[in-house]
């Protein structure tokens, strides 16, 4: 089987996903962790919304390097380091709880649950395309989440290969250069339609997963795609199924 | 299943594998390729003395990288290059055959057959340990290989990755850096003593397999350890068995 892009007229010979929200729920994994949390530190406090809050300076925090503010630094620095503004902002001073157990919340990013229908779509197309993520996670963390998550990647390359941040253009060049691949061969899925508009201008084709989900039960607005792609699907086996 | 190794103290948690030689037998497959292309272009040639020509010039090739003589290049290139030199020795002008014969041939070397053990026992590993290459090869190529050749990997970082080369110490500690592994959590497994002892130079732990058949079956110093190694086994499902 091939697929060819409309917006590339190349045939597609790897698909490679955004991992939060697209491949993975992380609000119900960090949510999980947040509620472990609490209870051993005697917390009262909204877990969802924690999960929220956490996630809510990721894009912040990652504009810094970016913007050439600061040097890359891995995902998990980042989200160390948002943990503890969350917290600061909760009026919890993260020096009671040591760095240990902080650590320990924030590896929740490592071992996020796969939404039901990845494992079995990854899997299907890995049959045809060669498989892997296009994460703003670092590599040991999407090692950790595809180990105990199933997810049978056929390589896994983070952000801190090509050290550089979605939406820059380098992080979806440098992967597809090492793939031996031009940019149109490569096909970027993912539920944010701003990642694959950036994709888009480095060259890639595009696939929007609808996610309706991803950031709870009540964003009535999310999971619906605003503009064309080259494939719009509510499920990655469903993006198998017309690949 | 962990395994400590004597010359580190540290539990293992990722075993990374040379790759030619040590889980695929590249005589085999290159000879085989040569005798296509020898077929096709009427020429009457030595397959395994060509191929053990074409090998010969991989060393070399990669030093003059690793000694800053020239900017790093990936090893698709110098394949191509010495490709070139051993029909040019052979008294064979490369530009009678065109680029893209040249090229599909230089391709044997993502193509290359794993030794009958190399996909059970890296299945094997998988279950308790990270499983990897750590090879001169690029990424593209390492993957390709792994399609063709059902080998398990978690992940593929290529030497493209590093942009280094072994026994250049950067070619050993940034694959363990990308994984949040300190190099004495890494063990390589390697049928090559100069490549493990750099290993063990960079801190990682070293486990030889024997691979007496390398170099074809004439030459019969080939598989034995000369000096203790954290282990020494003779193949990759016997390394599984022992950690």
């Amino acid at each position: 089987m091939t697929f060819t892009a409309p917006s590339t007229g190349q045939a597609v010979q790897a698909v490679l996903f955004d991992v939060f929200g697209t491949v993975v729920d992380w609000r119900t994994g960090v949510g999980a962790a947040v509620r472990r949390f609490a209870g051993e530190h005697g917390l009262d406090l909204d877990a969802a919304a924690f999960a929220d809050a956490w996630r809510s300076r990721y894009v912040p925090g990652m504009r810094r390097v970016s913007a050439g503010e600061r040097p890359f630094v891995p995902l998990d620095v980042l989200h160390r380091e948002n943990l503890d503004g969350v917290l600061a902002d909760l009026g919890l001073d993260p020096v009671r709880f040591g760095p240990a157990a902080l650590d320990e919340l924030n590896r929740a990013w490592h071992f996020l649950p796969p939404w039901p229908d990845s494992v079995p779509g990854i899997t299907a197309l890995k049959r045809d395309y060669i498989v892997g993520p296009l994460s703003n996670g670092n590599t040991s963390l999407l090692l950790d989440m595809a180990k105990a998550g199933g997810l049978p990647w056929d390589l896994v390359l983070g952000a801190d290969v090509s050290r550089a941040y979605k939406p820059t253009m380098e992080a979806y060049l440098r992967p597809a250069a090492l793939l031996g691949l031009e940019p149109g061969q490569v096909m970027l899925a993912a539920a944010h339609e701003a990642d694959l508009a950036a994709a888009r201008k480095a060259g890639l084709a595009a696939a929007f997963i609808s996610r309706p989900l991803e950031q709870g039960p009540g964003v009535t607005e999310a999971g619906v795609a605003t503009q064309p792609w080259d494939l719009s699907v509510s499920s990655i086996t469903e993006l198998a199924s017309q690949m």
